[in-house]
């Protein structure tokens, strides 16, 4: 590789576009940031914005001299834009990516890569409600957790390398097992995203209450639903790519609802206030350690 | 009632203590605040921290010369309150409350009251996950909806009077029919109380992964369980005052939750990706217009 490293993002959003922005900023002339996305207008503010070095006329051209490219696309397009990139790379590249699961990419992507290419799974633990390059931020992943995900056949020396470009970003980087990541990002994040998603579809119940609904619509109501505001093409492809684990965790949370349901039925006031308690004390907890 | 007017607040915590602060320093001289708590540590706090005027020794004596008196303990605590305060009361005082729900509070406290006294409910759309006299805010009702109920046999007049004293708050307050605001108040506060705290104690179904928990647990998991901070006491008794409405807001949300599964099942993209789109459109639009 040359002194300076060729970085390629493909799909310059919110989390592509703040990535590209983070490493130009914190580290002038160490990274060759170029862009390749699909929307040409897109890549026009991003280069505008400073957020990439050079806007790629196309995939391949794009790529070719890239040492580490950046999957930023929804999860099940990473497929098939890995199939049409690989006659591109040059040896010894290495593909990561930024999806919020990693079983499903690692089972797929595998599968395709000749073995001087290697990839690393990737999945920052930031995030915005706003989507596209405009909504980039150069301080998204700092002081976040970055989880890399390794398995048997993990090139470690290529883990190293992108633990090295994300450190720039300010992010954590942690290490982690594919499985383990899949069913922890089903419980704390996926199936949290889907309940915010029905609390607001909940609205639609109730037809005719408009108006009342949105005057008692307090700050509580926007903090809970406001990951319902996320890309749903993200989530539609999160949710089929993490199915197992996030239906495992969606049912264990109708279970709790139902005694919940049930508690007030009886009207087991010792049982509800048990509930809140629990969640209290355990929320207060784990925030105080984040 | 003489210039001053006198005004009691029963129960000096975060939402108490806050309606005392802001009368206090919003107009000078215009309010007596005295404040009545079971805890007189909390009565010494929020003298010294100028959230009342002075502290009463005794119920009676507290409510004796009021105005208005501010019932501000958890909803079931009310009832036995106003029986055990009626005797004090001078003719044409106003009670009023800031409890989460109202139907159950009519229909406690009507019954109780002599013609000369009078109730008016009210429901600040405000609230923070701390509690006590300490977490007390002077801008916290300041912007925010602040709703009073009325039904046929509400005194009109007393209504005006609790809606200048909150006016003096910075709140906006909107008169509202009892049943209208106990069922929009499961649906947009009552069942995300439930879900959040459901969510947090999901945890608990996966031991063994809490350190990868809180690994993975970004910004979004914080500002979705907020209010699963909130005090256990106050929402025991809001589940069990508005059960009807909260069952029902509850049964509906696992419905919808049950087609994400379903669809999650037999791999139908196109229907979670419907319901993301429809909750993301839905709920920038609700955002936007608050």
């Amino acid at each position: 590789m040359s002194s300076v490293l060729r970085i390629t993002i493909i799909g310059v959003g919110m989390i592509g576009g703040s990535l590209g922005l983070a490493l130009r900023r914190s580290a002038p002339g160490e990274f060759e940031i170029t862009g390749v996305d699909s929307d040409r207008e897109c890549l026009k503010t991003a280069l505008t914005c400073g957020v990439i070095d050079r806007a790629a006329a196309s995939l391949p051209e794009g790529v070719q001299d890239a040492d580490v490219v950046f999957l930023c696309t929804p999860v099940l397009q990473i497929p098939r834009l890995v199939t049409q990139l690989l006659p591109y790379l040059k040896r010894g590249a290495i593909l990561t990516d930024v999806g919020s699961t990693k079983g499903f990419l690692r089972k797929q992507i595998t599968g395709l890569l000749p073995p001087n290419i290697h990839y690393v799974g990737g999945h920052p633990m930031a995030g915005r409600e706003k989507n596209g390059v405009a909504a980039a931020d150069e301080n998204l992943f700092r002081g976040k957790m970055y989880i890399l995900t390794a398995g048997t056949a993990t090139c470690m020396a290529a883990v190293d390398i992108v633990a090295g470009i994300v450190n720039r970003t300010g992010a954590q980087v942690t290490v982690m097992d594919v499985n383990r990541h899949d069913h922890s990002a089903a419980v704390i994040s996926h199936v949290p995203h889907v309940a915010a998603a029905a609390m607001v579809n909940l609205l639609d119940r109730y037809p005719g209450q408009e108006d009342i609904l949105l005057q008692l619509a307090g700050g509580g109501f926007c903090d809970t639903t406001r990951i319902a505001s996320s890309d749903a093409d993200m989530w539609a492809d999160i949710c089929m790519t993490n199915a197992a684990a996030i239906t495992d965790g969606l049912e264990q949370l109708q279970s709790i609802i139902d005694e919940v349901i049930a508690a007030i039925g009886r009207e087991d006031r010792a049982s509800i206030h048990a509930f809140f308690k629990e969640a209290k004390t355990r929320r207060d907890k784990l925030i105080a350690s984040l």
